[in-house]
């Protein structure tokens, strides 16, 4: 007769985690304890959405339009939650006061949740809302932002819109790291995918814009509707510059003359070199320095902030 | 001043959950107890792959084809585990052993994991295994067992294989999800998929097969490897009926004599009215009975079987 190991009672995790407060179930927690069952939907099905706001210098940036964004989200996929926007803002501003946090990476999730009977219909699952606020983190280090990122064109397809609709912010990115493991092998440091007409659609978390002859492009087809993206549009038609969504071949890209990229998670960050070729002199250029300045000063301003009640 | 909420020391969760038996980080736990962390890869980017076997009156179901799967999967997705086959065996005979469920849905996983760090780049990640045995669930409850499954094909188009490798079994789903909402709304009970030619793929966790003029049809483009689908072609070469791997026009697909369903989680299962049309006599067909049979009786030959060591 074998004998059968021990049923602990706790689960004990090895994992390090990075500083951060959660919100579950109506309990805030130390990031290491926000935790979701291995049967949540949200995690066996990624059926969930969600938004990432960030915190700088104690305040959120366009906090209002991250929560559009996701209300519209949570209604496509046919999720409802207990709490308005309101309330929301609440338990966001408890997470980063909670956490101490000048400078926050804040995320919300909502996702499916668990059916008490496992069921396969996803309309007997308990939707779920998670938040949490960890330190603010970029895309590029700042290395990369003084000299630019190093980007590798893949031949992956950015999952088609027939399949996923990307205005939903979703969890969909097997692609995106297939990507940035064939960019890693090619000595690039990010990936830029394709759309299913061979153009260029986003890389892992950011939008993708080309400066020409001082105008602006940005693919508009298959792609996040970004909210850094809609401040880039705000500060070109402020400063007059051209910017217009429209298709970018990937030879249109490499002979432009400046390149960046936009993601909550970094702001502005350029880009130097794609594949072997380098973008115009092969430094961060002067339309998207000016672009990214612009981009910190507006967080100056009242108009989108929102600021955190620190304890004293 | 604002008042701060309370941080919580631990989380209390109000989720009711099924029966069953966990495997994490060396422990074995209630099923209410296996959590991953909000920000494990696995969730927060769906970088995970995964497998499901059944355990049917005490024995596992093709384990060995199911682990392969497995392997080939994590190798694709360059994902490493310190367990190899022979310790993963173990390790799924103990959770379903504990759990003392003579028929189990045993799902084995591995994501991507945490970074100390929440960095961005998936290398720096520690990947991580994860088991667990809960009751067996079948697509296709008894009542639709018995008349047939009603399914609409919908004009969602499955996940790509240019984004993401459908033989790398994956919880990229959010396709599949809006599929059976749509199939809801028109008084379906499951939803049919396209592939990017406007072909019949699969459904939410199964592979389709039709029936016509004695031979039959299934899919094979930019679908799951899945195993039931293999033992459908055993069976069908056991027979000496033909069974073809082709494109399966949805016009074909409704005219077919018979039509039926395979997944792990039931077998295979048949449907017999496809958006407004009857399948054939519009009950069970005589192929897709005798293969049904075919399929529980090979549950009882070793070949295929590893027994469970309950405690007596």
């Amino acid at each position: 007769m074998p004998t059968l190991p021990e049923l602990s009672t706790r689960h004990i995790d090895p994992a390090a985690m990075p500083p951060g407060v959660a919100f579950m179930d109506g309990q805030y927690l130390p990031i290491s304890k926000a935790k979701i069952s291995v049967l949540d939907n949200g995690f066996l099905h990624s059926d969930a959405t969600y938004d990432v706001v960030h915190v700088w210098k104690g305040a959120f940036f366009r906090l209002e339009d991250h929560l559009e964004r996701f209300f519209r989200g949570m209604e496509k996929l046919q999720m409802t939650i207990p709490y308005d926007r309101p309330q929301i803002i609440e338990i966001l501003k408890n997470c980063v006061a909670l956490s101490g946090l000048q400078n926050a990476y804040v995320e919300f999730i909502c996702t499916r949740g668990t059916s008490p009977t496992f069921s396969r219909d996803p309309r007997e699952a308990v939707n779920r809302f998670i938040a949490f606020a960890i330190p603010f983190g970029s895309v590029a280090n700042p290395e990369q932002m003084d000299r630019g990122l190093h980007a590798a064109i893949t031949d992956l397809v950015r999952i088609s819109p027939q399949s996923v609709d990307p205005t939903v912010k979703n969890y969909h990115w097997l692609d995106l790291v297939k990507g940035l493991y064939a960019a890693y092998d090619r000595g690039a440091e990010t990936a830029l995918l394709l759309d299913t007409n061979g153009n260029i659609a986003e890389g892992p978390g950011f939008n993708i814009f080309a400066v020409k002859d001082g105008a602006i492009a940005t693919p508009d087809y298959g792609v996040l509707m970004g909210i850094t993206r809609q401040t880039v549009f705000d500060l070109c038609s402020a400063l007059g510059v051209r910017c217009e969504k429209r298709d970018i071949s990937p030879d249109a890209l490499k002979s432009a003359d400046e390149v960046f990229i936009t993601s909550t998670a970094g702001g502005l960050m350029p880009v130097t070199r794609i594949d072997d070729t380098a973008i115009g002199a092969g430094s961060v250029g002067p339309l998207t320095r000016q672009l990214t300045d612009q981009y910190w000063k507006l967080h100056e301003e009242d108009q989108h902030r929102i600021t955190v009640p620190y304890p004293a």
